[in-house]
């Protein structure tokens, strides 16, 4: 048998041969031949998990002490051996049975068909580390550590030497002692977070939360897993303060204790619904290591406690754009007290981190092919793009598609009508509602589907004017402004007719106005027209429930986009919860933020001309819409 | 002119040239040249500091419009330009004048002729970071960001980008404004520690602590400068709870509410000698960044709030061996609020980050000669070795040698004999207290003479015993127990006589015994003899008032290294000082963590046999003291 140089190991299943210096343990074979092999306690021979069979067993120096005591007889005259223990002196035949393996790590499918490799950023490791003798006095941290080190190699991962920190070694040498040196780890990034006694493992949960001005959802998740336990959705309880971000911003611009108290008032909120989640699905809050929040800028920055003067006042600019780690703790998140919250990156003053979730959620940024992403909301952010370069703007569209400064404006909740349509004969309205009971206001999709219907009928003009000549008893005056009954007192569940005013229209003119323009400056900008777009993504609480042919009938979307619409649904949440369990895609969160161009609309010149063309119906040029020029010059 | 390709630029008066694409700035080629130039802004030509001198102005692109702003129309005419601003599109030839140039740092010299690099881990930096308009929208914290990494980058740092933590953001845009964008940052590693009004360069502080079981000593330093500007030394206030480290470890023991007494009432004395030291030189406590902690394991545990248990428990773990990282503010020390505490490594249970830092100050580590390094004490650190290895080891010595556990032991203090010589004729007995005054006790040093006295001229034989039978009015015996005085009632500021008695005569032997046997032990490892060894360096409070002569009479030192032994003084707290202005300091001492190898000294199979041998006086081996055998059998 050669007494120096190099020896070659064959592993199977894998049939991976590796060369290495004769002398090194089997476990330093596994690793430089790119396999992975389960360890618990790093490779001090504790364990007992890194079992291998070798077909050779002369290959091999002699049976150690601990695999002695950690195999039985029949085991070792088998030829079963610890990897970390033997010693190569040969060249060696080694089966990794199935039980000694790692199997590669799961895909997690996000909606849209995204996949993202499920790579948690939080892990937790199970070791079984070595007590101190005389032999043996390393530090209690040392020993943690290199145990820790050992098995993440075992298992194919090469950690860089995590931070010492006082908070965690503080009662540290305690917890191993309680824990019988038994223990699982909870590592972030470069950090260890904490200890627990024994094994939990199986327990490592998040939060993804999605912070909108008007509702807050949260999922609850297995980051190992990547699979969604729970969700909740609530009420964004700043709300008291003002139902659109402008005047929450100025409520909290008015003293610091205001500000303050619209972050504790979301903490305070957050919390309950995670004690509520949590208690359901019995999982422990301690278990729940990182919450990754999305939300718009000023979302973003009020629940993070940043100063949010500036993003009220002109040019708008944001503290900060990448992402933002804190500790749980510091911001009132009742999650384990070493946990954190991360926040994915802002892009702009009126771009948010919501934004970027949806760019992460849909992938546009990964596709050959040009796509345009809109999340509607009170502010609507447009991305325009593919893998080459993005675009993105805010337009100011109002809350009309949330039903909001619409006379009978509601939520798309229970009692609201959600779709309209307008007899063009008799002039009579059928309505459905959310949930099928009397109507007590509108909601977005309603008011779009009005607007639409009373074009079609002849009731408004391309301005938007109503025609009050036309003589419908459900076209009135009510102190002085010109309305339309859509349901009579005796239908509705309200004590009053459920009407649509000429103001009411008016809101949904600039909102439309707005999205409409925001979409043709960026397409501009980029040089397509709207035959070159692939597929147009409506993101948001808008949902399925809007009328797409309505939608080209008001000039929401351009008319070549009438079969390219998808609804996507809150793609926001569904993007932090991939960068909760996926630390690439936080990876392609920040390459995101380089390659984002955000474009500001009121900066451009033509964005004003684009902007008061599209309040007509469907636009002052008619030419854009050519089928709806067929229909109103047929009617 | 070439329009394409690469262009020359050469730099006077350092005479450097450098090839660059054509194109870039100015600033860019200054740096790829490896030289350094002034910027408060970064390169966003807003400061004006970054002025060049062109000799052939037309090598460069046009004037831009900050150009004209920042200098003077006579300027420009001169050849003067921005190097941030001024484009190259031919070869160049450029002047840095001495105001736009950064020189090169400083060295520091510490104590024993060490030089180490000034590069203090805090930086502090000017910065006139440019304001947001609506060209120019990028987030608070990326404006300030690029002007400080451009800043940094034309002063030859590349600083990775620093993690964003929300605690700095927070108040971020006020703080910007409210500065009028005209700030000093404060840069620690790769974290933002703070922000300041205008320029504050010029204050940037830290402190080197040196807590010892007995003592603690504080250094106020000017990191930027090397320079310490004042330095309290103050007793160890848990004194109270016992006098060594193992009555304080087992008071710690019973609760922990006793352990963290311990902590809380080092920290207020700390506090309040921080208080003391920068109110009387003027310096504000906020401009203080970071104490370099360095002391004993015990006092290091302690100091941090981390458990103790496990130290005063066989086989006497500590809980990290690494450097400790902690927000100041979470130890509750009363420097900037942000900023951080660094421990330097400890090596185990018994050597400490004092040790460490009697290495980094004393540098036998980086030495070809083979040094011996003692830190006597109650646990006396003993280190032997070069470049090539360094053994380390902690010897159980007791008080004794501090004047604790002797009947009339004091500390070197006021009222304290530290010298004594007894006539062989007459055994009369001449001594010299510390301040000159009338005796109360006796210190260390004292302690060694007396016994080295009372061996020459035979009161005591070598086994330490008292002759009573010489016959001298000053042998005694009181309750039994031989004693001899060393200053009647009459002379001493004492009622009663000072005496020395048998019991403190063991005292000492077993003291130096277990010093002596540490040496050995430590060469024996190593494979040298005391002939091998270059210096003896003998660090500690014990200062220099030790007679050489008489150590070796008693023992303490093999008698070839009579010559050699060198007394360094506290030279844990340089070593702490020289980490705080250090980053290279810093690396050394972790680099000093995998290089030292810990001897436990109980485990040695030889360690009890040297130890019983070198009870006796000088030796009970008399062959390993020639000289002194050849003293007493001619006595």
């Amino acid at each position: 048998m050669r007494r120096s140089g190099r020896v070659r190991v064959t592993f199977e299943p894998q049939g991976k041969k590796v060369l290495v210096e004769r002398g090194v343990t089997l476990l330093e074979a596994v690793v430089r031949a790119g396999l992975r092999i389960r360890s618990e306690c790093g490779g001090f021979g504790k364990c007992g998990k890194c079992r291998v069979l070798v077909r050779n067993p002369r290959a091999l120096g002699e049976v150690t002490e601990s695999e002695k005591s950690l195999l039985s007889r029949d085991e070792l005259e088998e030829g079963m051996r610890l990897a970390c223990q033997a010693r190569l002196l040969g060249d060696a035949e080694v089966y990794l049975p199935p039980e000694s393996r790692i199997e590669g790590r799961k895909i997690l499918e996000a909606g849209l068909g995204r996949e993202v490799k499920l790579e948690p950023v939080v892990r937790k490791v199970h070791l079984l580390v070595p007590e101190p003798t005389h032999e043996d006095v390393r530090a209690d941290y040392d020993r943690l550590l290199e145990s820790l080190l050992g098995v993440l190699r075992a298992s194919g991962i090469d950690l860089r030497e995590p931070k010492v920190d006082q908070e965690f070694l503080k009662d540290l040498p305690k917890a191993l002692r309680r824990a019988k040196w038994d223990v699982t780890v909870v590592v972030r990034d470069e950090e260890i977070l904490c200890l627990e006694e024994g094994n939990t493992e199986r327990e490592n949960y998040g939060l993804a939360i999605d912070i909108g001005t008007s509702k807050i959802v949260i999922y609850l998740v297995d980051v190992e897993e990547g699979e969604v336990l729970g969700v909740r959705s609530v009420e964004n309880p700043q709300l008291m303060f003002g139902e659109d971000i402008m005047s929450r911003l100025t409520f909290a611009m008015e003293s610091e204790e205001n500000r303050l108290l619209l972050q504790k008032i979301l903490v305070e909120e957050i919390n309950k619904e995670i004690r509520a989640i949590s208690g359901g699905r019995g999982v422990n809050r301690d278990r729940i290591y990182e919450a990754v929040v999305v939300g718009n800028t000023a979302m973003h920055h009020l629940f993070l406690g940043i100063e949010t003067r500036y993003l009220a006042i002109s040019p708008y600019v944001p503290a900060v754009r990448g992402p933002v780690e804190a500790r749980a703790k510091s911001l009132g998140l009742e999650i384990n007290e070493r946990g954190y919250v991360f926040t994915l990156p802002v892009v702009a003053g009126f771009v948010g981190a919501d934004g970027v979730a949806d760019l992460l959620a849909t992938g546009i940024h990964v596709s050959d092919d040009v796509s345009l992403l809109l999340d509607i909301g009170t502010n609507t952010e447009v991305f325009l793009g593919n893998r080459d370069r993005i675009l993105a703007c805010s337009a100011a569209s109002g809350p009309a598609f949330e039903g909001g400064h619409i006379k009978f404006g509601m939520k798309a909740s229970s009692g609201a009508i959600e779709r309209v349509s307008i007899d063009p004969k008799t002039l009579e309205v059928s309505y459905r509602t959310v949930d099928g009971g009397r109507p007590i206001g509108l909601c977005g999709s309603a008011v779009i589907d009005v607007v639409a219907e009373m074009l079609r009928c002849g009731l408004i003009d391309r301005h938007g004017r109503m025609r009050e000549e036309i003589g419908s008893p459900r076209m009135r005056r009510k102190e002085g402004e010109l309305e339309f009954v859509l349901a009579w007192r005796q239908e509705a569940g309200l004590d009053e007719d459920i009407t649509i005013t000429q103001k009411d229209i008016r809101e949904l003119q600039l909102a439309k106005a707005a999205i409409y323009a925001a979409q043709q400056i960026l397409m501009r900008r980029m040089g397509v027209s709207p035959g070159d777009i692939s597929r147009v993504l409506v993101a948001g609480a808008f949902g399925s429930g809007i009328n797409v042919e309505n939608a080209v009938m008001i000039g929401l979307f351009p008319e070549e986009h009438r079969r390219k619409v998808q609804f996507v649904g809150n793609t926001a949440i569904v993007g932090a919860k991939m960068a909760l369990v996926s630390r690439k895609a936080r990876e392609e969160a920040m390459d995101l933020l380089t390659m984002i161009e955000y474009v500001e609309l009121s900066l451009d010149p033509s964005f004003e001309e684009e902007f008061i063309g599209a309040t007509e119906l469907p636009h002052r040029d008619l030419e854009r819409f050519p089928s709806v020029k067929e229909f109103l010059e047929k009617g």
